[in-house]
């Protein structure tokens, strides 16, 4: 098991060498952080498809997401983080932990889409920004629905 | 006075519309995690420079850094988020919100100095990536001195 949860960790992040020295509780602030913000950068997407369409916006925005997608947070889903730890609280299912190569997958289908998103938001078509926001969307619920609790 | 934190905001922002919306406790909590994101990246970028050095992390983590940093985050100092809300607690200072224009300036160092990291960390240089590293750290440190509590 051990064996399998370290080659997921692996195929989520960059390099977990750097990472290694973080402490449990930053690790899950950091993810926190990391999702937190790309959920801004979701929102304002949404914004711009309703609304008034700012290519520049929805393009800075689309960076921000694959670029935190992209950045390693599978060195944040270290040994310790599984559960809260003082008041740092995660609503991380223990199921995630089980299911390292699922996992694997769900986050480079996040990577590529949001990748893809880059790619639309730079055409600066708004139906194209639709499609890949809706696609990006759809893979940032894949893994809530099974990995994140309520 | 409210021109010129309109103007400020302006700079900071790459368009602020579609990111009214957003409570200004929200705009804290985003702010915040901007911040810490970059500062997680920040320390792997360290983390590499004093020991193995993989470029490929160096990269994604400059990339993260340069979008974040890109994305706008003026909006997330709206009205309302100049202090403390409930336990949305928040260090930055009020003489931020009475310098936008020396605000705007130094988050136009951050942005031009994270990119210059990008680019750095793209040749695969250890001392190209050290100098462009210090250079953004200290873009950093100079809004901190100025406008953020102890």
């Amino acid at each position: 098991m051990k064996k399998i949860i370290a080659l997921g960790i692996l195929a989520l992040s960059v390099a977990g060498t750097a990472s290694a020295q973080v402490k449990p509780e930053d690790q899950i602030k950091y993810r926190q952080a990391g999702y937190s913000f790309m959920s801004w950068n979701m929102g304002k997407i949404k914004a711009n498809l309703e609304g008034e369409f700012n290519a520049q916006q929805v393009q800075a925005a689309a960076n921000a997401i694959a670029a935190i997608s992209g950045s390693g947070m599978g060195a944040l889903f270290g040994p310790g983080t599984e559960k809260d730890i003082g008041n740092v609280r995660t609503r991380v299912k223990p199921e995630f932990f089980q299911n390292m190569d699922d996992v694997a997958k769900l986050a480079t289908d996040l990577n590529t889409a949001s990748n893809n998103l880059v790619a639309a938001a730079a055409t600066g078509d708004k139906a194209a920004v639709q499609k890949a926001f809706g696609d990006t969307g759809g893979t940032c619920k894949a893994c809530h629905d099974k990995y994140r609790a309520d």
